[in-house]
């Protein structure tokens, strides 16, 4: 093995990798007071089943709140982003951080070619 | 709607943006002349099924070209990022520098919740 890997991305969490739910955690994280269905379904450009089966994914996680509610006598689903969603979204921010400048790094200066041990 | 958006990360290429094909990608751009099967199976802590499943994804994209060789006697297989995939999996840097570079900003100054129109 040529050096020790950073390449494996141990610490990229799929449940927040995944593009659809990246795209509905980075929404909530910028609107802290949570958002309306329909607005984050436009935000994200989901459709309702998308949007609901991700929402029901980072629910499941803890990663965000759902709320029910009535406005003008018409139901209303509120998501939020919860304390552990925050706490994760910004632990994936850094590691994407990093894997962004490691990678722009290696392309000014490439890693050697593995020389690999001839067999006996 | 509540703003124009960019949370829908439309820019994010779901090939590359794939957690095992990603780590691939990143190790052969630090390695410009190519790894061998068995160094990049250990660079991205993948099974050889696994590894060899998107080898094959990524080739058909022509992100990557895949050589055959003989070494010692033995078959040897060299993966190489394609100038193709090189330009690929840089813009899909840039992309992700601007999602944590937003991302990170929305955290400092999130936008206001909002405001939806009563129905009339």
């Amino acid at each position: 093995m040529p050096e020790k890997s950073s390449y494996a991305l141990d610490g990229i969490d799929r449940l927040i990798h995944e593009k659809a739910r990246l795209s509905i955690l980075s929404s909530l994280a910028a609107h802290p007071a949570g958002l309306v269905f329909t607005d984050l379904k436009d935000l994200c450009r989901l459709t309702d089943g998308n949007l609901s089966r991700h929402l029901t994914i980072l629910q499941e996680a803890r990663l965000i709140s759902i709320h029910k509610s009535f406005q003008n006598n018409r139901p209303q689903t509120i998501a939020r982003l919860s304390p552990l969603g925050q706490k994760r979204f910004t632990e994936y921010l850094t590691e994407l951080e990093q894997i962004v400048s490691s990678a722009l790094k290696s392309k000014r200066h490439p890693a050697p070619t593995p020389v690999r041990p001839k067999p006996a």
